[in-house]
């Protein structure tokens, strides 16, 4: 894969080739250039056994045609690289591999979509696909694809791995007046990925939001840092499907990939500022509300209404959100005394009550609008004998633009809502049914609003001790061990993670020097990677004596060695003894996703991880404000805060553990699964008891 | 109000008179009036001023009239109550009162709704209102309302507290073709309440599903008793607004009620087997369901399709709900197989690829619901080429006959779906764009399956002694107490709920005499209800050995006597020595809600119930079953079943707890709130260790 993509130029070409175009009807390359019939500029057809195809002029090979700046693949799978390496030769930037046939059948097809990627990269080329419907670009009318249907224009760019997902959608699409800037069937993703595409749409002015639909994301890690940089100011709203345990395996079978595991992704499309849908009405009205409407001020929404009930239903959806109910100003609550009637409400919601006309809805969203604490506002109307509702939707219309701020309706109804959605769609706003899914496209402004407003900090380099952390992993590796344990506390010692005072020691002289050198009694435990369960077999000693050491020293070989003969023994840990009542155990780990890469976990110890399930997850490496949102993310964090008379632990601490671990599986590819439990929290500090990790000596 | 309520005479009157009915442009009088032109069978107009109205025969009052089956009712508010106790008088048994003015307004009309259901209790009349939008029956054309709207013919029934609602959701649901058999505004509910038309629609063969919108139950206990039974047979599906902490807010400014808390509501609605929808959307997602598609014989769900994509969507869908992917039998794997081409998916979700004709789906479709596997399908298809949607239609729903099993659709695409649309509603089939809309239909399905299954049992009778109990709570009250603690573990004894052994004594020589027959060291305790914190003032002495107990007691007097030397002090507990080591702490209480009466709450003692909230909660009485069902909903049950090593709980001795103290707040509504914390549950009892409540002398 090069890294010098650049999916921008694909939407834009002065001409287009579709390579294997023919007049055959039914063919894939008939539908193709039936489908370029309304773009603007050339086209031409490239296919060795015609001269012309459907009046468009046609070439035996690229070679022999004008400069093209985007070919479309079309012929039988078995010459597609040679046919990409000749628009290589003739210096075609930009290709569309059509033809299906390659990774997503396996064997051959697998090893010819190796050699495409060798072409495109050994020409540069910006090459989508294989197995792809096709691009599609509303300005020049260009539609580059075998769908049955065209888009409308507007300016959301959609993205989608499944090309079956864009044929529906499009048809949909144009039903609901809902319209397209430029669309990509990503297929296969040989060369040219979802990242790919987010950027071009980013520098582009015309682009307002980015649809997604993905089965998963190639490399996770350059997902989060490119999209992250897209996302500040361009919207990105994703379906990732494959969700479920059941649609991950689903989606496995359907692509044949190893999907990421559905954790890593959360956190990775968290971290990406990606505004996640669950699903396809989500994803579009998410889009709808992301390209028409302003962002907020704050997320106090208020709701308007001349019917209580589905006023209440509103209120219910904003309370299901993360949005809250404004508090309205006084001058508010006066002004709206002032002209509301009696029985009106005038606090948040707004009930101008069913007899309400125009000129009280009017005054009504004016003055809520006016005010400083209403961020949002979600105008709603029954159908009553004295409201129309085309005349209803140009007034709000004008006060959502007076005050810009995002405003979104439910003027409930059939078929006399259809003129004032069309009044209102035109200015950006939603018109929906159902309050529910109104106050859903405000949620998606709110979550929007939130990643715009980060600052991402870069990772703290802190300064660590990486050639001992090398010598330690290299020793393991030289002595043919994978797993490890405590023998490796000093793994976490070099990269600054405190651990209690210690040694692992083979003789019971070395023991007593180090006990000698710890203040109190000590611990001692057996160290073997064949003996699981230390204490079951009478492995761990608690509260040794100095004096006591080398007895003990012998005694716990003696053990180990009864109970199983042939077990590997390192030797014997002496070690502080450390009160873990005086603080909190927590958990924190870290495995390797397919796609992620490392992949931080933390939480409280034993049930809170175990039974349930209270854990957060990040993509490392993390910033310091990522770290410390992983606290936050526990519901069982207020254990560390406080809760319950106990004393507060030592956030700052944990985090900068955090960090470090971060820190260390970033820097060792070779260190595969790494688990500190417990990582004991006090008041103070936050101290590595025990450590066990899994490493791979190939990546070292 | 009355107990012999009977709202289905409401919807079938051979005439009905408009009381105040009017031809001035504008009255609601006259607007009810023109809605009942539709009406099969006779209409009568009452108003002394005239002679007819607008062509029916217009009456001075009822007693001058012809025998009237419904009076709708439209004077003004002052003279309502006169008007419907001339309707009792003239033998009229079913009247509506469209008027509004009544208890929404409080003060004066409060006073004329407490008038008006003295007289509706008078004559026995069923009552609907006041401040309703009026009925509505599709099979006699009968619309007593002033909706703007008809309704279209069909078998769901819908009752709402919102007369706006209605009047939205019937233009909504003309415009999709979805039909009802009976609407009733439910106003005020002075009299009828929702409980009296859930049951009169359980009796209407026409009625296929209840809807319900409503923002509180009245009387919650007899609501769970009542609907039980008409949901065993007809579904019923209820949007509750109000749900969250903004909207109950909202509900009770705009309704003037105490709301409910919404776990009353949530446990209620589950205990009476209602289908709660959470918006509007899934309100009729659901009700087409149910009044459209069969019962599934299992949860397990076949998804068909000829798109990859939203194949994986549809999965992820399914593992979101409560239905699982059906595993298929050898046979359909087989005869899949060899009925299709080799790139499709044969297991489940079936993929027949997207080349494939209407032939392959059929044979696909026909293969999976012939499975004994399979218990409902979804049939998935993007825009082909070589599909046509209103052929697959045609084939799905000869299909879904054939086999009878439920099947939903999502032929995805905008204006090529609509005639095939038409064609799956016309026989019950929902066909949605977004897969997760489709799966939530079936979801709906296997909530109601799992109603219909259910063997209500009765509440367990325990024999206990509830003189014992009366006693001490009368002592109580007559020593003026309202909140008690460990003085009153007896009344737990009374009803049966295990208790240390021990008492509260008051002399050190009474003290010795307890902890004489108690085996082994007792713990002693300040009892009074003046010193919350006894442990901190030394108020409590653990391990005393019986020589020692007489001195404890003096010792523990003197302290609470320095402390707080005008505290009231009811003796010092002896008890017992207790292991709570050897077992879970637990929390069992109660507390009375205003709509739903005794509300049970068990959960893990400590962190489980104040940080987590991890507690489960119904409304008391509850059988046997239902006391093993709050067991089971916790997030933290699999810690009293022996995770992590622990030794289980005898569940068996939870449950009996949790149903005896059930019965002991059932009997005595002077108990307004009570806790057992901890209930110490161990491998072989569940064991009251404390206990506190509040009563209300008055209801003795």
């Amino acid at each position: 894969m090069t890294t010098q993509e650049d999916a921008g130029g694909l939407f834009t070409p002065d001409r287009v080739a579709v390579v294997g175009a023919t007049d055959r009807d039914g063919a894939i390359g008939r539908a193709i250039i039936d489908n370029l019939s309304d773009f603007d500029n050339d086209v031409i057809a490239v296919n060795p056994g015609r001269d012309d195809v459907l009046g468009y002029p046609c070439y035996p090979d690229l070679g022999d045609a004008p400069p093209v700046d985007l070919a479309v693949v079309v012929v039988p799978p078995q010459i597609v690289v040679d046919a990409v390496r000749d628009a290589g030769q003739a210096g075609v930037e930009n290709v569309v591999v059509i033809t299906a046939g390659f990774s997503e059948t396996g064997g051959d097809g697998a090893d010819r979509e190796r050699d495409l990627v060798a072409v495109a990269d050994d020409y540069d080329i910006n090459l989508v696909g294989p197995n792809s419907l096709g691009l599609l670009s509303t300005p020049t009318g260009l539609n580059a694809t075998f769908g049955p249907s065209n888009a409308l224009p507007g300016n959301l760019s959609f993205m989608s791995q499944s090309g079956a997902f864009i044929t529906a959608v499009l048809d949909w699409a144009n039903d609901q007046g809902i319209g397209f800037k430029d669309i990509a069937s990503l297929g296969n993703k040989a060369v040219l990925s979802e990242t790919d595409f987010m950027q071009a749409w980013a520098d582009d002015p015309d682009t307002n939001v980015i649809l997604g639909y993905l089965e998963g994301v190639d490399d996770g890690r350059e997902f989060i840092d490119d999209a992250r940089e897209v996302t500040q100011d361009t919207p990105a709203v994703v379906v990732k499907s494959g969700r479920t345990e059941a649609g991950a395996q689903a989606a496995s079978s359907h692509t044949g990939t190893i999907a990421g595991s559905e954790a890593a992704y959360e956190a990775g499309f968290k971290q990406a500022g990606v505004v996640r849908a669950e699903n396809v009405q989500e994803l579009f009205d998410f889009a709808r509300a992301l390209d028409g409407l302003p962002m907020p001020d704050s997320e106090d929404v208020a709701v308007i209404t001349n019917a209580g009930g589905p006023g209440v239903m509103a209120t219910d959806a904003v309370g299901d959100s993360r949005l809250s109910m404004a508090s309205f100003e006084d001058d508010t609550i006066d002004a709206l005394q002032g002209s509301m009637p009696d029985e009106a409400n005038v606090y948040n919601p707004v009930d101008v009550i069913g007899d309400a006309e125009i000129d009280r809805f009017r005054t009504a969203i004016d003055t809520v609008l006016a005010d400083e604490h209403v961020g949002c506002a979600l105008v709603l109307s029954a159908p009553t004998a004295v409201i129309d509702y085309t005349e209803l939707s140009g007034v709000i219309t004008a006060l959502q633009e007076k005050h810009n701020k995002p405003v979104v309706t439910c003027l409930m109804g059939g078929e006399r809502t259809e003129q004032a959605t069309d009044v209102l769609g035109d200015a950006g706003i939603p018109n929906y049914f159902d309050p529910a899914r109104a106050i859903g496209s405000l949620d998606a402004l709110a979550v929007q609003r939130e990643v715009e407003s980060r600052d991402y900090q870069a990772p703290t380099a802190f300064d660590v001790d990486r050639d001992a952390a090398r010598d330690i992993l290299e020793d393991a590796a030289d002595r043919g061990a994978t797993r490890l344990g405590v023998e490796a506390m000093d793994l976490l010692d070099a990269y600054g993670i405190p651990t209690p005072t210690g040694d692992v020691v083979d003789s019971p002289d070395a023991a007593r020097r180090v006990a000698r050198d710890i203040e109190g009694d000590v611990v001692m435990k057996i160290v073997s990677p064949d003996i699981l369960h230390k204490s079951d077999i009478g492995g761990v000693k608690v509260g040794v004596e100095t004096d006591a050491v080398a007895d003990a020293y012998e005694d716990l070989i003696t053990r180990a060695t009864n109970y199983q003969p042939d077990a590997t023994i390192l030797g014997i840990q002496v070690q502080e003894m450390v009160d873990v009542d005086a603080g909190t155990e927590t958990i924190l780990g870290m495995n390797r996703d397919p796609q992620f890469g490392p992949l931080l976990l933390f939480g409280l110890g034993g049930i809170f991880v175990e039974i349930l399930e209270d854990t957060s997850v990040r993509v490392a490496p993390v910033s310091e404000r990522e770290a410390g949102d992983m606290i936050d993310d526990l519901d069982s964090a207020p254990l560390l805060r406080g809760a319950r008379g106990r004393d507060p632990a030592d956030e700052a601490a944990i985090t900068e553990a955090i960090q470090r671990l971060s820190q260390l599986v970033t820097d060792f590819p070779a260190i595969l699964e790494l688990d500190v439990n417990p990582l004991l929290a006090t008041g103070d500090s936050a101290t590595a008891l025990d450590v066990q990790l899994t490493i791979d000596p190939d990546e070292l």
